[in-house]
């Protein structure tokens, strides 16, 4: 499948290959142009226009440059949600360098493991709550980066807002190529350590437009930042609310009470909420005392729906779900796209169901899902050969398994890592579970592999039978036999009750494998 | 306002660089993977799947080749609306080729100077109606590249569907620059003759997704491409409904019966109509027999509005209307995006205000707008001079006057290219005419240069008094020397009791000038 390569392409005036460039930070000098007065960011008792934010942002990008940041310099925020994150990002993109939003989370062994994998140039840091944690490892480190204190009070030497005051707020209006990086999100610990996934300028504003029209995201949208910024969902939301002109209300963390009182007090329509917050928030407003009409509907928050509030908890994700990673740039295979099962590709997305050759698989077939288009990452930081190994068929290998509906909608199956082997090949339980799920009296199913002598590993599969249903084992180990390779059916089958779920509603496999016996999984490269 | 120019710009994983190109023939492919039994075309007794069209258009791709068109070779289309020309612009993207779709109302002179211009590898051209009129144009170029009647009977030799049957259905998969042109429009005669604009893959794949959310169009849209396909207005709506994965429904030509028929058979629900056409169907339906339900929501088609239907005129312009000109990828300013004038650039679009110098004016003065992003073309073909005048501030200059608001949206104040010249100095209508109608007693206004031996002009203004209102030349001629430089002031000002106007409401200013003694302007450049 790899393309054709063809002779060096001309375009055509190579004048208006400059005045096409388009990156993140004109997307702020359009917004300063089109919406001087509007406001763009809240937080706390902060407030600013667009125009005014591009104004910081310039004085931001001045102060950097002083401190020798420019293209492909890395910025690194260690800090809890707040605009400042959006601030730094479109100084990254004005400059053409880097930023990574880390987990504050993170223990202190975590960050000094992701400042050394992502050699920052400046280190945003904060002292509220979190300061405490990682003040070794900023002693540590202070003589090999600078390190900017984002909440330090207003005048305090070398403090955010006191920098920023102290520079020009001029425009140094570089031309910085948009398919070049310029947000790092860690994810993907498929090594044990985590990656560094790397997003374009033109990957964050296709999200962005995408998730504008799919969350129905206007002008006077207020969306909530309640979600981590570490978080590729929450950064498209934030995006997506940025690019149609509305405005981003940010809280350093999720508190209901706080939450609440915000929803009154800006009328906040979009948001990312997770179930069990909106859960605590309905028990706080159980007199009604709020005022929460604007993002949801009726006082008792029970018809609250997508796309005004993106949870990551299951059951809401139907209705605006799908399936995305970060390396794809989020949610981009997108239920509201039409089709049966998860949806389709937003546009700039190509999808192809691919065999470990890189051929493609017909339709109903399992294989692994692979993606191109200006959505994908650019790769991952400093894994030159994971992305040549991932990138080896002329498409994204996503590590996932999926296929393709005949009406051409997608299916996730689970991830490519969860791999069983026996003898020489290898089985994923995801595709022999989706197959076990198609017989009548399975209502759902378990696949682990358990340990043998001669090869390496055997496959069997744990089934929850449909009430009123029956089926013997051998009679869904020959289900399977006729419908996949016969060394992927399981060789046996139990029965049981129930099957461990974790949180998020999938299924557990560790516990699975300790409950049946399952074990000597191989390395999964 | 010409950016800094940078030291080379590394991206990351040279091989994501690839896997992240994506063309409109890549949305070919994925609407064969994503949507293979849908619709997508629909012409008289044709019609065909999203599958079915990416083969036939692999088939004329395989046909092409073995006349040995490739990258940035030319295919011109001389015929009416058709299916076809959809075949033919993605197998021109498919291959890194340029699709002209001429005006098929041009003289036989005129196709001849595009020919001489365009210097297609291969004419598609159509016998029915219009074959006759460049029958002679054919014989004198049948030499020098190939043609392929399009509508030739099936089976006849070198027809297009004869070599599309013999052809193989095997996508060839090349690597194309999706900054590269695919598509050019002629247009802008500034020099005379029309100049050929160039658009590129992200161009149109990005108008595509803003006219998916500006016409709400869907998956289950069927769109009537019954405007002329050598206009850019049509050419997105027809896109936008190929990337929404609607079905597009060709008409060759403008029949009111005819279309009547279509919006019932096919339940029609977006268009490209003008308001004479719709008059037409009305009158045809006065007896409600055709059930217009899907396009026109009441029987007598009174109540229709945008963006259902898109037409040319101005009264409905106002709904969905905006600024904009193929350029810079058609209407890319657009009033729904807000804003208290012609409102606001798309995504992807920056509009800065600039003087002659390239700087930029404040708000409420008018300049001329000026463009950056990739909506913009990428040149004139064959004009590297104009190219290179037009982008020598960094962006591309309309070579159309207008102003921001204090909100930041946008008002088009009519074309620069219409300019006095009194002494050295350029004077444009539309800017004084935009101070004259600030003037309370001012209803209308319309700026003439009357010849001057030594000052070449002098600038005069014919005025429409607001009734009950009054005012003096010489107040008048105040009011502007208060705003505008000195030299742009009327020297004389004619009150009228009517303006001269066109049937698209527009000045007309050469019965102005010829009623009140206008002439001696100067050629612009």
């Amino acid at each position: 499948m790899t393309r054709d390569m063809t002779s060096t392409q001309t375009r055509c005036s190579p004048a208006y290959d400059t005045v096409r460039l388009y990156g993140l930070g004109d997307l702020l000098r359009e917004q300063r142009r089109s919406r001087p007065q509007r406001v763009a960011v809240v937080d706390a008792h902060h407030r600013f226009t667009f125009a005014q934010l591009d104004a910081r942002v310039n004085r931001l990008v001045n102060v950097l440059r002083t401190h020798g940041v420019g293209e492909n310099d890395r910025l690194l925020w260690l800090g809890q949600n707040s605009f400042r994150v959006m601030e730094v990002l479109l100084a990254a993109a004005k400059l053409g360098a880097l930023l990574c939003p880390a987990n504050w989370r993170m223990t202190a062994a975590e960050v000094t493991a992701s400042i050394e994998d992502f050699q920052p140039k400046v280190v945003f840091w904060q002292e509220a709550e979190i300061g405490e944690a990682y003040r070794a490892t900023r002693a540590s480190w202070m003589d090999q980066h600078h390190w900017i204190q984002h909440d330090a009070e207003a005048g305090e030497p070398g403090g955010y807002e006191t920098l920023l005051a102290a520079a020009s707020d001029a425009d140094a209006d570089l031309q910085i190529d948009s398919e070049k990086p310029v947000l790092a999100i860690y994810t993907a610990a498929f090594d044990g350590r985590p990656n560094a996934a790397l997003l374009s300028h033109t990957a964050l504003l296709l999200q962005g437009m995408i998730n504008v029209q799919g969350q129905e995201i206007h002008e006077s949208s207020a969306y909530l930042v309640s979600g981590p910024m570490f978080h590729v969902g929450v950064l498209m939301g934030t995006l997506a609310t940025f690019l149609a002109g509305g405005r981003c209300v940010f809280v350093p963390r999720v508190d209901a009470k706080q939450l609440l009182d915000l929803v009154v007090a800006e009328r906040i329509t979009h948001g990312f909420l997770t179930l069990p917050t909106v859960e605590q928030m309905r028990a706080l407003n159980r007199d009604g005392a709020y005022d929460v009409s604007s993002l949801f509907p009726t006082p008792d928050m029970r018809d609250w729906k997508l796309p005004m509030v993106m949870p990551v908890t299951a059951p809401l994700m139907k209705t605006f779900g799908g399936y995305g990673q970060t390396e794809i740039g989020g949610l981009s295979v997108l239920t509201w796209m039409g089709g049966s099962a998860a949806g389709r590709p937003a546009p700039f997305l190509q999808i192809m169901i691919a065999d470990e050759d890189g051929k493609e698989v017909p339709p109903n077939q399992v294989g692994e899902i692979c993606a191109r288009g200006p959505l994908v990452m650019c790769g991952y930081l400093h894994r030159d050969e994971e992305n040549a190994r991932r990138t080896r068929h002329g498409w994204h290998r996503t590590n996932d398994l999926g296929l393709r509906k005949d009406d051409g909608s997608l299916v996730f199956v689970g991830p490519r890592t969860t791999m069983i082997k026996t003898g020489l090949e290898n089985v994923y339980p995801a595709e022999v579970e989706a197959c076990l799920k198609r017989h009548p009296a399975v209502a759902d199913a378990c696949v682990i592999g358990v340990p043998d002598p001669t090869w390496s590993q055997n496959v069997k599969a744990i089934v929850l039978k449909r009430p009123g249903h029956d089926a013997s084992e051998q009679e869904l180990i020959d289900h399977c036999r006729e419908r996949i390779a016969s060394y992927k059916k399981p060789k046996s089958v139990s029965f049981a009750d129930s099957l461990p779920r974790n949180a998020m509603g999938q299924i557990d496999r560790a516990a699975a494998d300790a409950l049946h016996g399952g074990g000597n999984y191989p390395k999964v490269g």
